[in-house]
């Protein structure tokens, strides 16, 4: 029923998340999918705007319904090694809407 | 951590979702929305491609994890007061690999 282990959301839309880097996101994210083989198992997907701007680049991992704020480049291989592949989220890049920049 | 009860793709490129009239599907997703006041609920976004090309309009509700196939506007009603409101998916369009087309 669900083709993909993990569909991972990327806002590349909207007032803020391009001006912040979000291509440049999903381009690593990508990059580590076909590096790593896993085009078939976890599926990155460019979507519209997720009505949190300001909070961006914000990235989302579902099922597991965890939200990232302000992910950089850098940040994407721990995400992949150790929640993708590891089911561990990387907490300290949790979304926390008591943060949440309002612009 | 989650700022929505439920998450909904929608795909709007691809080789095929396009020609199916997913833009149709995902106006009447937010119509509904607008009409009954859940936008701040339920979001509606747009998605690239979920690699099932052939098999659209294709629309993903998270996190539940169900995804369906060959959407057409008259049967998103169904799903928004079946699957989004009361969470009884709507079995007649759940997506199943086994009768996937290929394209």
């Amino acid at each position: 029923m669900a083709p993909f282990k993990k569909h991972v959301f990327v806002c590349t839309t909207g007032k803020t998340c391009p001006g912040q880097g979000a291509e440049e996101v999903l381009s690593e994210l990508r990059k580590e999918m076909m590096e790593r083989g896993l085009k078939k198992v976890i599926r990155i997907n460019k979507a519209g705007c997720f009505d949190q701007c300001g909070n961006g680049p914000m990235v989302i991992v579902y099922p597991d319904n965890i939200w990232y704020a302000h992910v950089q480049p850098g940040d994407v291989k721990e995400i992949v090694e150790e929640h993708l592949l590891n089911d561990k989220p990387v907490e300290r890049l949790i979304y926390d809407e008591r943060g949440r920049i309002t612009v």
